[in-house]
């Protein structure tokens, strides 16, 4: 059995038309009007195939295609986007999701477990934070702000309604593209998912002394912006020596002063880190401030979000699944957050990654080949059926 | 034949309370009714002890004590301050002519030339441009636009009437604090300026590819800011080693996109560079465009001032001067400018520099010891006598 691609491909075309932006890329940003759109768009296409389905309280839209059992298979991934992002990033597991349920009842499957569709609402970045769909569902919501409810209309005991049975769970499945280049530069047809990466931010603060540029002989400065390239280099240098396959970013500097005529005093930047183990970063840090032990050297951490491990057992199955269909796939952990960092936390949970081309994401040039999207939602499809 | 260090000093320290900032410092900006308050505060010492004194049309305090020929010695600095300034810069010069022409007249000397004080408006940085007042009366300014003479109050005409009438001008002298620490570093009691160095900026532009700092591995980027470190190290390194003695300094970047999750994708700055000989700082340059000669890296030249050479007669004086009173001296270039620059254009000018402690200015921390400033104001009178 196979998912009808081209029926796949036209509701991603269809979709993609929602929220285009006439500055380019798409622009449905959580709780905006052009998710809501999203949103109902989907809604009519699951009324039109007879799935049952509703939105739950807090905007999440669920559908349902029952089995045997009282457990279920979900399969999520969410509809908004980020401001002028692509048409993949969310939609294509929303749409994959759609598409197995489709096929499943075209001909005529009753499987062993339930397949419920979570389009998770949300789950870029927004006022009340990123992922807020699948955390609510998962629980892991609660105390919001009466300012953040009203922005987002929404109310406490909706959030908390929202949660999702536990034991009525049997596994999360998430098709995704990979929002980086591994795959595309490897020539790598499918990821299977080992886990969603942690992140660890610092902030860093480097003084030296300002003072006049004209006046100031070389030798006689403290310049605070030459000291900070050594250490950007030393923090580079350590990342790519260390073990545990981790990435480590300075995105921006802050230079103060900050004048032309004027030596830098003091540098201000976030060092951001991510892997799936704090042991591999936490050994960066602890080398850098060894190294840079006087007090003109600042470190404070002030983000620790843990890295999610997927589940062994559904790991092996799109393995397997992927061999049986002849794709060649690579074991890939992820570096960008998804909806499966809530939902594995409350069941086991698996990730297939779909190669974009270049590594690009939220952008307008986001792409995937249609070729790859088709085996991915072939694997996804086949991973149900065995499950 | 000595000035009256007891009334310089007092001068200096009543002057010093107009302005006076809550917030720390001496707050005299150029045109503010703070800089006109503190001129007239002169107009009125002038007044006090009979010396020919009126405002020119442009607002700079010129006071006269006649010689035998109708030419004339110009003592001159200025009285504004950049905003929490300090109580040296520029009223010491101002207050040491004073102090020159009040001893001559109290010892009845009629020297074979007229000494012309000089009280230039707006030398620090303003709407209308630094050294204002002595551009004016150097004829380098003309047709200012409509916008910027209304907010200081002018007219191009009156500017135009403000010109020295070059013929009458026998030389320039200015005494000065250094505002850099190579007097107090080294111990030495005067500094004799050589000249005043060019200011070289250039804009430039270094592209990577911005990308996300999360799904991005390390060996798939191009991270504009690591290869901005190796850039400031290049230049640093360069003109470190670069003969001619100047300085260069990159005050501030801005890394873009800027966010702490996406890679820099592009670094823009500004490099300054001061030095009396543009054969060396272009030097810099051309080594600089050499190595980073692909298309991601873009200079632009956006500023070029010439350096100003200060009069070789007038130099030797104040070096024979310095031994006679048997004070240890220095040859200097200043890396600041001063109302010298431009009063050089058109006449032979020379400097004294007074140690600045720990090199500071521009800030309330600025601070030059009494006994050097009396030192340098009796240089500054038996330069005056000699000539």
């Amino acid at each position: 059995m196979r998912i009808n691609f081209n029926r796949l491909k036209e509701n991603m075309m269809e979709l993609a038309q929602i929220g285009k932006d006439p500055a380019g890329g798409i622009t449905r940003v959580g709780f905006s009007e052009e998710e809501k759109k999203a949103q109902n768009w989907l809604k009519e296409k699951l009324d039109n195939i007879n799935i049952n389905n509703e939105f739950d309280s807090v905007g999440n839209l669920i559908a349902y295609y029952p089995g045997e059992s009282n457990q279920d298979i979900i399969i999520g991934s969410h509809l908004d986007t980020v401001p002028q992002g692509g048409m993949y990033d969310g939609a294509l597991g929303v749409l994959a999701g759609l598409e197995v349920i489709e096929t499943l009842k075209e001909n005529n499957i009753k499987l062993d477990y339930g397949v419920r569709l979570a389009s998770f609402v949300a789950e870029e970045g927004s006022k009340a934070g990123g992922t807020f769909g699948s955390r609510c569902v998962a629980g892991q919501i609660s105390n919001v702000s009466d300012k953040i409810l009203s922005m987002v209309n929404l109310t406490n005991q909706g959030i908390k309604e929202s949660a999702f049975d536990i034991k009525k769970i049997k596994c999360y499945l998430e098709l995704h593209i990979e929002q980086g280049g591994v795959l595309d530069t490897e020539d790598i047809e499918i990821g299977v998912v080992t886990g969603i990466v942690g992140i660890q931010r610092f902030e860093v603060i480097i003084n030296g002394k300002a003072n006049h540029a004209g006046t100031t002989p070389m030798d006689l400065r403290d310049d605070a912006l030459i000291k900070t390239t050594f250490f950007i280099q030393d923090f580079y240098n350590l990342i790519n020596n260390s073990e545990g396959n981790i990435v480590g970013t300075i995105g921006s500097l802050e230079v103060k002063p900050g004048a032309v005529n004027v030596i830098p005093g003091r540098v201000e930047f976030l060092i951001e880190m991510r892997g799936m183990n704090f042991d591999c970063t936490d050994k960066v840090i602890n080398s850098l401030k060894e190294k840079y032990n006087d007090s003109d050297y600042k470190f404070e951490e002030i983000t620790r979000k843990s890295s999610v491990h997927l589940n062994e057992d559904i790991i092996k199955t799109i393995q397997e699944t992927c061999k049986d269909l002849n794709y060649n796939n690579k074991l890939i952990q992820s570096g960008a957050g998804h909806d499966a960092n809530s939902i594995a936390k409350i069941a086991p949970s698996g990730m297939i990654f779909v190669p974009s081309v270049n590594g690009v994401s939220h952008s307008p040039e986001e792409y995937s080949r249609w070729e790859d999207i088709e085996k991915a939602a072939n694997v996804l499809l086949s991973v149900v059926l065995k499950i």
